[in-house]
């Protein structure tokens, strides 16, 4: 499943934004929405960044536990929380400097705002269970059932550096050098008892997660989110993205969060810029210019699986992206994602390392993730220029009330 | 040279905004600035994206030329001009899409303003003569004088795959799609005639280059680019920019344009993390927190390198960064920077791989530039945080008019 090319119908949602993660401009009157004045409150049902409209710039990091002791795996959980609160207000970590210590803040944000910046945490398979079976902090027996290491699907190219990771923070903001910021005051916080395992600059959202936002492009040149769930949708929402009470039995404190997949896409960008761009969309399944199904229409017209064309054959070809990853195509499910472009210099052979990095909010994984991507790594005809070089899964535990830390439930 | 803390008085203009280089809002009232409709002419008596207001991001590539016909690389410099020009006004690049061949646009950018793109041309020492002392397309008795490779500084760390390069690219822009696909497109442009060498992304900018802007940080989180040259200072600008009639009698077609400087610096953020506040100011010789020196006063106040505190020590270290840079302390010399910060994810060792992509544009290198990085590689206190990594110097040609292209004079 990649890129948001074609998964169900945008129902035009009526509803309010869903939940509290509802953006606030500063009411000083002097600096206005668009300026980065937006902000998310870090403390809700659901953790912030999920349904959030999708910022325009991401930093991702997946951390390794270093303390085999729970009480500091626990401090370091509060600790994030404070910074994470402070930091998504647009205030700096920590009180009053020390002259004569190391500064609480690194400092590198002092006097930008908000910039709409959300911080999502989450707990990846490892941290229950290591790989020699060790229950590394006595969480073994909460161990959500779908939280797994994702299997290795066909055509997979994964770099161990880029995959995995005990715990994870996803920083999305409107200014990269906030989320950069975020990331390293958290990266710092975790000294002594996590150690940045890898991490992804993302610099342009490949998502729309609000109806208010406009449909932006991958590096395919092709719209991508046209039809991603939307936060408006507040019923599909309430289906597709959030756990629900009895979903697991074992792993209660799951309720109201819900499962992050991360897949860094490496695009072969040189070949694909050679194709025609009648392969080009046919592969897609959309035309490049507006985004409209092959079958017709407009962007936001649902495609027509059925209609042939003159020669026979079907206007949405089978191996066509938007085909294989349609909700009817696939039970029905959908996803909730909120991807990014990223380019990271360019490779030995001086092509450009960039790609999608995919992130997708799901219930359920097993059911909604890893049936679509077993069929489309192996059938999708955009597979030809993709390279999947990392992944990991994570569990997003729900939000942290006022007076509580993120993650809470799974330690009571 | 490291960052822009602490170049010279920030004279603030009086003047209008020099050159042609000025921001052109669309006027069709729908759109404002910020909202990325600003718009930069390619065309002009110097090339744009030199004292043009810093823009927000940036894409630079170094590509090396890969033909051995003097005609081809004309050619590419050619159609490096036409699809600039169109893009630098927020057009596609090429005509009506034929739908049988590749697209004469990758796309991504289709729907995008102009963002204030800027792309800056400029030629390295190899395009004229190569490791083997070859003449590579009759251009040897045309290399400026000042042009060579730049010296391994002490304690250069420099890799080979970011360094260097027969040709460069310098994309800016406020939205990182536009200057990334800008980038795209003038590498596919150039395929069988060069090829990518290096590429770096910059999120943020370090330093101001007009008096309307205010002075970011870098990730050390100190202000930078507080004294930098402003567009605005006429005076400065021509003497110390750009190259003039009579500097150089062998590169006459130089005249009005630039020489850059571009220096990746990796920065130990996680060392730096763990000084005091009082060794980080002390180093820098500013405070953090307003980027007022240690002399007393304001932001913009001149520092004062006499003045000594009760202990009998400078207020002004003599390992300072400020006081190093300082145009006092370099027989006046000063350099437009436009630096950018970086991060390009976390190393092996699980720190993040980030930093500062220098940019300087200076008359003349071997004055404004070696002298300078030669101390300060060897003294600046900052050094112990800092390593460089890439290097590169290249001569940028003056603006082609409507009915030229870029470079054309030393051709002719």
């Amino acid at each position: 499943m990649f890129g948001a090319l074609g998964v169900g119908a945008a129902g035009v949602g009526v509803g309010v934004a869903s939940g509290y993660a509802v953006g606030q401009s500063d009411d000083d009157g002097s600096v206005g929405a668009g300026s980065g004045a937006e902000q998310y409150d870090f403390y809700g049902q659901h953790q912030a960044g999920i349904t959030t409209p999708a910022q325009d710039r991401m930093h991702f990091a997946a951390f390794d536990v270093t303390t085999s002791d729970r009480d500091a795996l626990i401090e370091l959980l509060q600790e994030w929380t404070q910074a994470a609160a402070a930091m998504t207000a647009g205030e700096s970590v920590g009180g009053p400097l020390p002259y004569e210590a190391p500064p609480a803040d690194t400092g590198e944000a002092i006097g930008l705002p908000a910039s709409g910046l959300t911080l999502t945490f989450g707990f990846g398979p490892s941290l229950f269970v290591d790989e020699s079976g060790e229950d590394r902090f006595g969480l073994a027996e909460r161990q959500p059932a779908v939280l797994n290491r994702l299997p290795h699907f066909p055509a997979d190219a994964l770099q161990e550096n880029r995959s995995d990771g005990d715990l994870c923070i996803q920083a999305c903001a409107d200014d990269p050098q906030v989320a950069v910021h975020a990331i390293r005051n958290l990266s710092r916080i975790a000294f002594g008892r996590a150690s940045l395992r890898w991490s992804q600059l993302g610099f342009g959202r490949t998502s729309s997660t609000s109806t208010a936002q406009s449909t932006p492009r991958n590096l395919f040149g092709f719209k991508d989110g046209t039809a991603n769930i939307k936060s408006e949708e507040t019923d599909v929402v309430k289906e597709s993205v959030w756990v629900a009470a009895g979903d697991d039995p074992d792993a209660e404190w799951m309720v109201d969060g819900s499962y992050l997949v991360a897949r860094r896409i490496s695009m072969s960008i040189e070949t694909w810029d050679r194709t025609s761009l009648a392969e080009q969309e046919l592969i897609t399944g959309r035309d490049r210019q507006e985004g409209a199904p092959l079958s017709g229409g407009t962007e936001f017209t649902e495609p027509d699986f059925a209609a042939k064309g003159g020669d026979g054959e079907f206007l949405m070809a089978t191996n066509s992206h938007v085909r294989l990853a349609h909700p009817s195509q696939n039970d029905g499910v959908q996803m909730l994602r909120r991807g990014y472009n990223f380019t990271d210099g360019s490779n030995e052979l001086g092509r450009l390392d960039a790609g999608l990095f995919f992130l997708a909010f799901v219930r359920d994984p097993d059911v909604q993730y890893i049936p679509m991507q077993t069929r489309m790594s192996a059938q999708d005809g955009l597979m030809e220029y993709l390279q999947h070089t990392g992944s990991a899964l994570f569990a997003v535990p729900p939000g942290a009330a006022q007076d509580e830390w993120v993650g809470q439930g799974l330690f009571a």
